[in-house]
């Protein structure tokens, strides 16, 4: 039997994509879909968030995004939706809006960039901006349209997970897992946290052992995960303000904002090397509103509905960590940074097997001392 | 039998008063100490918060401060607490800061008045405001100190006051007032909202209605009242960041910032007129935050605990209306405004009778046409 650790939207995709195969497998979180996929604004935007050092990552991005609408469909047909439409999926892309002349530049040479790689993309006016999301301040001067972007509800994302995995009849354990059980270099299970002052240590044995627990995978096992915490926030609108993800860079930090059919406009989010820390705080949010306020206007006549803090799983080269350890019995589904929502797909894939070459870039035999 | 509309610190203490009194009283409210007083910072600071045209208020709020140490004695007496501190309540003085040129010529001026006035203020450098309060921005440039200036927590205060209310035997209806009954040209009692499907409409009989309603008096009689919508924040610090209460006026718009001793930070608050509209507001969080951030940059590192709106009762001269309406049967404790906290001692006095002068100033006879 497979025991995954962790019930963020890539151990929960994981233990559905199993239970599919029909494979034994027990999920193990105090708090499912409470972390980072909690936070996340879900954004499937491989295009619009490549930076030129980052091919390889660029390159993981597109395969998953590729994979979203069959992995959405499915999904939903598990979940006992209507459609896939119920996870709020849409792919009418991301606008990369650039105010001054410095922004336009980079954008210029972002298409040249992307266009090369042969990746969908319009470079636009101000005017051209505008005329497709009416919202967008005077003051942008162009952008750049990622045609084949998409984004998701993370929230309906893991609401259907959760569903399609309890359908399936797949165990949900509901503690947290307080070590790895080792028998000489193997890894043989978990042995759970006792909540309150329950001292029966409850043990759970396990063939393989799949270490998906975001940011806190590091408490459990030698991996090169740190939190990288992000603040983000919930507007509300009567009619949504915006048709499509918009980016941009405002005093010098990207900001994005995510609008959903029913009114939701999420913007997001700052990030941040503060530790396990989960406070949603003054500064934090004054970014927030200062920079979606400079993209769209409008958006201060929005109702605040939520705020949140999530910690994302950080690695050295912001690449995660899919595949077996150097430990026998354990496997690692770790450490997706700001990609979790998008990766997860890809990443049950490289995990059965699927993937050569992607899977490869993903190893954690890229860093020594995993274990 | 009196019957008090509305649980809010001005129909709390009324109640609470009355009962003290020995006289039977009856209060209704949907949910006490949930409006504006739940929203409330708590200053009690009539001088910081004069203006030239306002000499009338000014003089209430003076008196009513002087009754504050008592009224707080007295109620942690009666609701069974250890002492008046257990409210919070605190008098360093509130330390009115300036920034620009003209800032300070408005301090100079508002300084030459109050003294003229009598009221105990000190002019103080930029310096000397820093030595103060070490936490300020260093481009503050000089400031005032109200002295006398007092604050207190009102969430600490309505918690009491219920308290006091319970062990008094007062009964509390929690239910929502529909209508006022009227019988001929006297109100002669309340008939009280059926909740759910429940279509039992209940009455209370009363001598005398005291509507204290706040923001929603003139839904129940006619009253010159009117929301005004304030919304306001509270952050969190481990240790205080401030030792009294700060205020200033920062892109032309007053914001202040009121320090409690477990390290709870209030930044107060947006006059908004937008009639029944409770909601926080991206624009409004935005204001404060970056007010807040100007007169004490530090207040960026803080969490934020809550956020909510709370509704103003507004009246056309921005005084109280506290008495006897035209119509005989009802009585007026309504139209606080920003000083509900501040003038719920004198509100009580003036309605038993015990203030010739200021009452005058409060009578609801200097508007027609109430009823």
């Amino acid at each position: 039997m497979d025991v995954i650790v962790g019930g963020g939207v890539v151990g929960l995709s994981l233990a559905w994509r199993l239970a599919r195969e029909g494979r034994p497998v027990t999920l193990v979180d105090p708090a499912p879909a409470s972390g980072a996929s909690h936070a996340a604004a879900g954004m499937l935007a491989p295009v619009s968030e490549v930076t030129y050092t980052e091919v390889p990552l660029l390159r993981l991005g597109v395969a998953s995004l590729r994979r979203w609408p069959a992995f959405a469909a499915e999904l939903a047909a598990d979940a006992g939706l209507a459609g896939p439409e119920a996870l709020d999926l849409r792919s009418e892309g991301t606008l990369d809006v650039a105010f001054g002349a410095d922004d336009l530049a980079a954008l210029d040479e972002l298409a040249a960039y992307l266009e090369k790689l042969e990746l969908p993309v319009r470079r636009l006016t101000g005017r051209e901006c505008r005329r497709l999301e009416p919202m967008l301040a005077p003051s942008v001067r162009g952008g750049l349209l990622a045609v084949g972007d998409s984004w998701v509800d993370p929230r309906r994302v893991t609401a259907a997970l959760l569903a399609a995995l309890d359908r399936r009849g797949v165990q949900l354990v509901r503690a947290r897992v307080g070590e790895l059980l080792r028998d000489g270099g193997r890894v043989t299970g978990v042995r759970l946290e006792p909540p309150g002052g329950d001292d029966r240590r409850a043990e759970l044995r396990a063939e393989r052992v799949i270490l998906a627990a975001g940011a806190w995978s590091a408490g459990l096992a030698e991996v090169p995960v740190r939190p990288v915490k992000g603040q983000i926030m919930r507007l509300r609108s009567p009619q949504p303000l915006l048709t499509r993800c918009v980016r941009g860079t405002v005093h010098g930090t990207p900001v994005y904002l995510v609008p959903r059919g029913d009114g939701e406009l999420v913007v997001g989010a700052t990030q941040e090397e503060m530790g396990f820390d989960t406070r949603v705080t003054a500064g934090g949010l004054y970014e927030l509103l200062r920079d979606a306020r400079e993209l769209v206007p409008g958006v201060t006549e929005l109702e605040v509905s939520d705020v949140v803090a999530g910690l994302r799983p950080g690695t050295p080269d912001n690449l995660p960590l899919i595949g077996p350890s150097g430990t026998p019995g354990l496997a690692l589904a770790t450490g997706h940074h700001r990609g979790g929502v998008l990766l997860a797909p890809l990443t049950a894939d490289i995990l059965l097997g699927e993937e050569g070459e992607l899977a490869a870039m993903c190893s954690p035999g890229r860093f020594r001392d995993i274990s």
